[in-house]
């Protein structure tokens, strides 16, 4: 198995990008990359997407983006697995790069997702539910969430307020981060006071949609040194299924794809949870993410609100969350988010996250979920 | 680079299968190839599909399935390129294997197209068309491959009797196949007569869309052997693009994915044209076989048809193409039509092909394409 390393990331701001085109959006994001990698030869784009088949009426994003790239020729194709696009596309890029077959790869991560209005985009986001048992119910994922973290309050006995310091964190974090899409401060009190969006799930506890474009150049370890001065390695890298509705399965307050991609990555580098210098989770909504550092074994069962209650997730403490503000802050442009994580904690570990550095950031975890936990990619990032 | 192979192989007959669902169709097909390779362990399920989310509004597929096949766990995700998701996703299963990284895979084309009216459907399906350039002038992919025909016509000098013996090749051979979804004789003078559904592309010159479902298990070579007596070896893979919309190609008439995916994949195994016992080729307009021909270098330019007029492709001849019927017979499920012929070219290496035998077939050459040639994927499979 070919080493892997990422030499080029390339972003930019999430948020509503009405004057731009969808391909324009991916030009930007990967001409960054691309410079900041050196301009390497390329053999192939593998790109993270969810929905542009049906916000944008447009598939086959890979041979569109590769001839606006002026890359026609190269191999290229989409890969899926609704929010979890983007972590997917890492994982089938590492692949490609780890068989031997390309020796360099663009991962682009993409959404555009503004041009739909708010009410009709939640509802177009559910295609990533059951389209048989849930979705004809009028489940939608807000709605999902908002069922999981009112199990989670009744089961554990916790208030509302117990999840505040995800978003607060975020916020924080987001704040000093350019390309974030909401810079604002969570003052004290307005998580409670938050409009519901899907009761107890608050304007100030889900993450936004956004529009959104980052790339990653990735290509092989031996290649890397001849093109950047600091290659981040790509060192485990595991995606994870589980029963694809809350309801078939035996716990919905555990999620065994988190538990069983988290276990695979760290077995594959020979690392534990207090190895990480960063975790960019998928902090979509704040139940999401409190599940996540439960199953994932960073605190026992009940307690992940803890972390954020007790500030162990701020930049300078034990595990920083969501660096430059994560799904929440800097926005969540679905099939994209999982490359910004990406994207974010290369800078992390290279040094380059200006006011959001982690000191001393030498290993990083990132996550990607599709749905409620669905689907799972994980993947620790070194230097 | 590990090298892989095919034990397994399942497929359903292609045809309107109002009364199964879509996981169902991924069922029957999936439990079939995992029959036919003795129930191997498996690590991971690359499923190509290209519409379900505007058709099934429904996405996430990878972890539907692996929950519904009672995999859930596994690695799972979708990989598209338009109607060559079936094509791409062989090629990312063939990398991970190749990689170390999986020892096992299925690989599941699916699509579930007739529960659209088939003009609305000709309309979604325009979703593999530029969205910002081509659909809003109400292009159609039909509409797209009649502008090829009547240019290549008037190019070459050519009659539209020129590319009948493609369509009757087709349905000779489908014929003979249980799985195909239109099994009748095309009767001499049919073709000519046939109504014009984007003239001059007939009734009986495009493939029709079909639901169906196709799976392959793709292990390690060196494992191969244990669980299946006739493992068939994948040892040319390559995916190339094009400039996306026919407008901003040099030269329309000429398939510069198809050719440049075609020599990358001879070059791997270091073989050429004469050595290949058959050809699944995307035959969903006569046009576009001809191009193919052509631009892969099986005939000179302006003289694809002829292979056909000269009975060069027959079962028994020195090119047997289509052999099971092609996308024209054996029907088109858009994301699914690369694994059928993956299916059918591995039955025809294992001499399990019965009434469409192609006699001591050793190497296949199997074509996946979407759009209009913007993205070509070519493999070769030998026993």
């Amino acid at each position: 198995m070919v080493n892997t390393s990422i030499i080029g990331v390339g972003m930019i701001p999430v948020g509503e990008h009405w004057d731009t085109s969808l391909r324009q959006l991916a030009y930007d994001a990967v001409a960054q990359a691309l410079e900041d990698a050196n301009h390497p030869p390329v053999d192939a784009l593998y790109v993270g997407n969810a929905y542009a088949s049906t916000f944008n009426k447009q598939s086959q994003l890979g041979s569109l983006f590769a001839d606006y790239l002026g890359l026609d020729g190269i191999e290229a194709y989409t890969v899926e697995a609704a929010d979890a696009s983007g972590g997917v596309a890492l994982r089938t890029a590492h692949m490609a790069v780890a068989s031997g077959a390309i020796n360099t790869a663009i991962v682009l991560g993409i959404e555009k997702a503004t041009d739909i209005v708010a009410g009709s985009r939640t509802r177009a986001r559910s295609i990533g539910l059951d389209a048989d048992y849930e979705t004809p119910q009028g489940a939608t994922v807000p709605a999902m969430a908002a069922l999981l973290m009112r199990r989670y309050m009744h089961d554990y006995g916790v208030e509302l307020t117990a999840f505040e310091g995800f978003s607060v964190n975020a916020h924080a974090n987001g704040k000093r981060n350019p390309n974030a899409m909401y810079r604002n401060t969570l003052r004290e009190g307005a998580f409670q006071k938050a409009p519901m969006v899907a009761e107890p799930v608050s304007l100030f506890d889900g993450a936004p949609d956004g529009d959104g474009a980052a790339a990653l150049i990735i290509t092989r370890a031996d290649l890397a040194p001849d093109r950047a001065s600091q290659p981040v390695q790509i060192t485990g890298s595991s995606v994870a299924t589980d029963k694809f509705m809350l309801q078939e399965r035996d716990d919905m307050l555990w999620l065994n794809a988190v538990e069983k991609s988290v276990q695979s990555a760290f077995q594959q580098v020979n690392l534990s949870h207090d190895d990480l210098d960063l975790f960019e989770a998928h902090d979509a909504y704040t139940i999401l993410t409190t599940l996540v550092l439960e199953s994932a074994g960073f605190v026992e069962r009940g307690q992940g609100w803890s972390l954020a209650k007790d500030g162990i997730i701020t930049l300078d403490n034990q595990l920083p969350l969501s660096t430059f503000g994560g799904l929440k802050s800097r926005g969540n442009p679905a099939g994209a988010s999982g490359i910004y994580q990406a994207v974010e904690a290369t800078l992390q570990l290279r040094g380059q996250a200006g006011d959001n550095q982690v000191a001393n950031a030498r290993t990083a975890m990132i996550q990607s979920i599709g749905g409620l936990g669905s689907t799972v990619a994980t993947h620790i990032l070194q230097i």
